[in-house]
């Protein structure tokens, strides 16, 4: 299916949106009114420039408060729409897009309505254009897709439409039947589709509209049962983005347009498969490769400059990894402990970080193509003889993501290190990789979610905001079903100033324990940098819920943090910051907890400042 | 009276918090609760440092879900209060605060309310302690003050009050009976009073007070109102601000604390005139100078460093001005034209900006008064002989604001320049300024408003908002009644990030004329280098006003923007940036109106950027 991006959605001046368009890969673009008014640009220029980068401009937007108005107005209405229709066929653009009318003049009568635009659409057929009609979600009279096809319906005129956007009519639909009825409609009066998806947000829905709006899979609306219902009403345009988000309207145009473009191809696989067989036949969906889920993480790579690797491999050996293997041409070591591995890479030269995750799949090469269809960049490797083909993309957060094969083999990874012969003792109870934290930068939260969902499959989990000492920070994992790779991402809910007295985009590494305390125990013993708790902390733990004192003590004499929910518990702790940002959690679920223990960030957060600022007191 | 904050408004841990409430003043600090958990200090340690400070503990809080719960559930909260209290004593608060629940268990019984919370009471009373209740607006049942303090009336406890948040009040309260009522409610029985301002917003009332609450006289609500009726009643606690804020919440705590304090001034000041004379007799309100109202603009100040004098400089020259003076010692330069004055200050090494005004007033002396007992930092400055004494304080983004005496005189600071007898030329028809816009840093925006109310007494009016070609930008004016000093303040809704392709940080200065056509012609004739405007501008004009073809037709030709409102017509150009963010506009009112031209701000903006890409390609 052509693939279409409203201009409003991306920042910049016109050219600057066209060009983000072209390269990201969209067929066409819709013309925001505003976007060409500002523009210095001809709208002969612009058709051309569209022209030159292969973009069909689908649809001029937006046309307002046109209808139910008196004759004096209708005639200014009609003189407005001349003018509009000029530009347009200078612009090379042959559907307008109408919306319904929020004027406290507008009046409730469906017939004056239909006759209104028939008049209009009667102008615009001369010209050889048409007319999409649009109920906004907070129209006057009409704000629902069921008046406003009333209104299409009785006009009767081949040249007035309907446009369907997803936020207006998902916005106002309580029911499923609101939206499966569209696959009823003629698919010849759908002239344009627009998609956005959004978070589900209890507040004025025309505030709701012009800031929250995001693209699909980034939000809560069901976009593919939406989609598939005007497939199945036979919808043969293109699909649309119109997405007023505030984030997005300043973010680097290029990349924006490359996350929008991805939720297009997520939308078309994610819609296959519920579109019966008669309509799939007459139109051609992306189709993506198929990868096979993740199982699990194959190793976590932390990036340590030069002289850093001597605090993380000293952390890390007293945690119990021993230090397994040496890659065979590249400066990286291989620790491990049970199924925990981290590979220390003194390759680079920025700061500590988490450089890279090894995920697993039965298929690596499969999982890259996926991974290549969505768009994500792809990590251009040196690769010594004899040595495993690792395909590795970048995450939006600049995270490498390896596809490493599930199980042991000739072409494995492991076989690009010379192995010591060490054993991966087992002194302090740890057993895999639980989770990894990524600070998500501002701009690029969405974005990252998209990225994993679409490339790994992972699904948005335990979205959360808290406040923390330095502000606030929104928190949301991405995970597989059964819980073997779980991401979570957290980033600030505004962008940081120059008060930022926080670790600058934490990121951990959480080890699962089946014995939190006995792990806490060893570490301390064995030297670990381990974070001290507030007293107050567990005195607030005792009023709060009442714990067994035993419990309380324990708690309190590990300093391990404490989380409950009605499916199970979490008990966790946590090391001091290796180098600028990076440090390790070692956590135990019991039961089927599945969150992360958020509720006890901003203690840790605290006492990170503590440990740091005592650190320099020294 | 004594001024409190809930640490909760401020960024930080909370030693942070402590020294930013001490150093900006506050008598006393409300301790929220999640502050004190994530802190590593104990409750006798962070006693002792409010005390060294100067700090009293007035509350602790919040205490949840308390009240209308089974016996069972009322044992464990028994149990969890008197964990507080045991708190309480160590860190010396005396006062409880409990927020009517919000549990779905909690059932709708005030006297089961009024029994539990009696019994809450009673075992604080037995500790000297005391509960302040308060109606949370989203609470289960109790959800107005009136809930609350017939609760707290059946109650009957001497340890049991109310506590009042204006908030909670003003966001439920549609009518001022229910306001003006709380005048009647006994003063005894008011415990505490926390203070927020708030925008007017339709959302989610949690959504809302957790997000978007702002110090007094930043937001819509009425706060001398409310406040009045509280201390009629005769409460005598202290003025205690709670604000939960996104931006506050990660601003730097000293700044934010002395923004916090200064509107608590303003408030007493605002509340002193509405209250009747035997409350005032009781209680002491801060009474800073009544200073004049500003008269206008006796000077902007450009700073232009090195070498980029000479594009400024000619720009004025072309636009009309005249060099009239020199300043007796310091690299200072007088343009004239007309009332409209403009110093350009080569001494510093700053890039071009604005940086000063000079604003008129009957007595400067005591308009620097009122300014400090504001807490406007002062400058410094360095004046030679029988140089004015020209006070001046800094504004919240760094420009400097002068007191200047109004009229000629000995005195004055015109005194200081030695004239060239060049007379200020009026050849482009330029009278006055008519306003100066500044860029607001993110974090200071309604920062700035409070500062330009309370030390200049100017009102914010036109509050708006419009999507640029590179985000959001939000808009506030602060003016006088008359509109004699028009200051335009506008800012990122967002803080920007890595694409940022606009004019950082944008000001200009606008000057006001008689007749826009003919400055812009002869403008254009003297080479000024003016803003090119997009042919589409005027098609658009042209579709949606049906303007005069004449006027028009002159519109495009002079490459003048238009807008009108109800009152009045708004004529205006602009030139190009000079330096990396000044430049200047030309306006010409007609009628009443009182705006800026906004919605063709996206216009200029664009402009700027085509103007800047063709200089950067020569």
């Amino acid at each position: 299916m052509r693939k279409a991006i409203a201009t409003v959605c991306l920042s910049g001046t016109l050219p600057d949106k066209l060009d983000a368009a072209a390269a990201a890969g969209f067929d066409g673009v819709e013309i925001f009114e505003n976007d060409l008014i500002a523009s210095p640009w001809s709208p002969e220029r612009l058709r051309d420039r569209c022209a030159d980068l292969g973009l069909s401009v689908e649809l001029y937007q937006p046309f307002r408060d046109f209808e139910t108005v008196d004759p004096e107005a209708l005639r200014r209405n009609l003189r407005r729409a001349e003018h509009k229709f000029d530009l347009m066929e200078r612009l090379g653009a042959e559907t307008l897009l109408v919306c319904s009318s929020v004027s406290e003049d507008a009046v409730a009568d469906a017939d004056l309505a239909a006759d209104q635009l028939r008049a209009l659409a009667d102008r615009a057929e001369r010209r050889g254009l048409r007319i999409a009609y649009e109920a906004l979600a907070w129209g006057r009279h009409v704000d629902t897709w069921q008046r406003s096809w009333e209104i299409v319906r009785r006009a009767d005129h081949p040249a007035l439409g309907l446009c369907l956007d997803s936020f207006h009519v998902l916005s106002r639909s309580r029911q499923q039947t609101d939206v499966s009825a569209i696959a009823d409609l003629p698919g010849d009066k759908l002239f344009f589709l627009q998609l956005a998806d959004a978070p589900r947000l209890r507040m004025d829905v025309l505030q709701w509209s012009r800031h929250h709006r995001l693209f699909p899979g980034q939000g809560a609306f069901d976009l593919p049962g939406f989609t598939g219902n005007v497939l199945a009403a036979g919808y043969r345009g293109p699909l649309s983005l119109e997405v007023f988000n505030d984030v997005f309207r300043q973010s680097a145009p290029r990349r924006a347009a490359v996350d929008a473009i991805r939720s297009l191809v997520a939308l078309e696989e994610a819609v296959a498969p519920r579109l019966p067989a008669p309509v799939t036949e007459r139109i051609e969906l992306a189709a993506p490769v198929a990868a096979p889920r993740p199982t699990g993480f194959a190793f976590v790579e932390v990036a340590v400059a030069g002289d850093a690797v001597t605090p993380v491999a000293r952390a890390l050996a007293a945690m119990g990894f021993a230090h397994v293997g040496q890659h065979r041409s590249k400066p990286v070591q291989l620790w491990q402990q049970a199924d925990a591995r981290v590979l220390l890479n003194s390759g680079g030269s920025a700061a500590t970080a988490v450089s890279a995750l090894g995920v697993q799949t039965s298929d690596p090469t499969e999982s890259a193509k996926r991974a290549h269809a969505f768009l994500a960049p792809a990590v251009p490797r040196e690769r010594g003889p004899n040595e495993a083909e690792l395909p590795a993309v970048a995450a939006p957060d600049g995270t490498q993501v390896f596809f490493c094969r599930s199980g042991a083999g000739e072409a494995d990874w492991l076989g690009d290190f010379i192995l010591s012969g060490t054993p991966p003792a087992v002194a302090t109870r740890l057993t895999q990789v639980d989770h990894v934290a990524l600070a998500q930068p501002f701009d690029y939260f969405d974005e990252a979610t998209l990225f994993y969902r679409a490339v790994l499959g992972l699904d948005p989990r335990h979205d959360s905001e808290f406040a923390a000492p330095f502000g606030l920070v929104r928190n949301r994992a991405v995970t597989d079903p059964r819980g073997l790779v779980r991401i979570a991402l957290h980033g600030t809910v505004l962008r940081r100033g120059d008060w930022s007295p926080g670790v600058p985009d934490p990121q951990h590494v959480a080890f699962a324990t089946d014995d939190v305390f006995a792990a806490a125990r060893a570490m301390r013993e064995r030297g670990v940098p381990l974070l001290s708790v507030s007293d107050n902390y567990y005195d607030d733990l005792d009023a709060r819920l009442d714990l067994d004192p035993a419990l309380l003590a324990r708690l309190r004499e590990c300093q391990v943090l404490y989380d409950a929910d009605e499916r199970g518990e979490f008990l966790h702790f946590h090391t001091e910051v290796l180098g600028s940002r990076v440090f390790f959690e070692v956590v135990q679920r019991v039961g089927e907890y599945a969150g992360y223990g958020v509720a006890n960030a901003p203690v840790r957060m605290a006492a990170h400042r503590q440990a740091r600022r005592q650190r320099q007191a020294h």
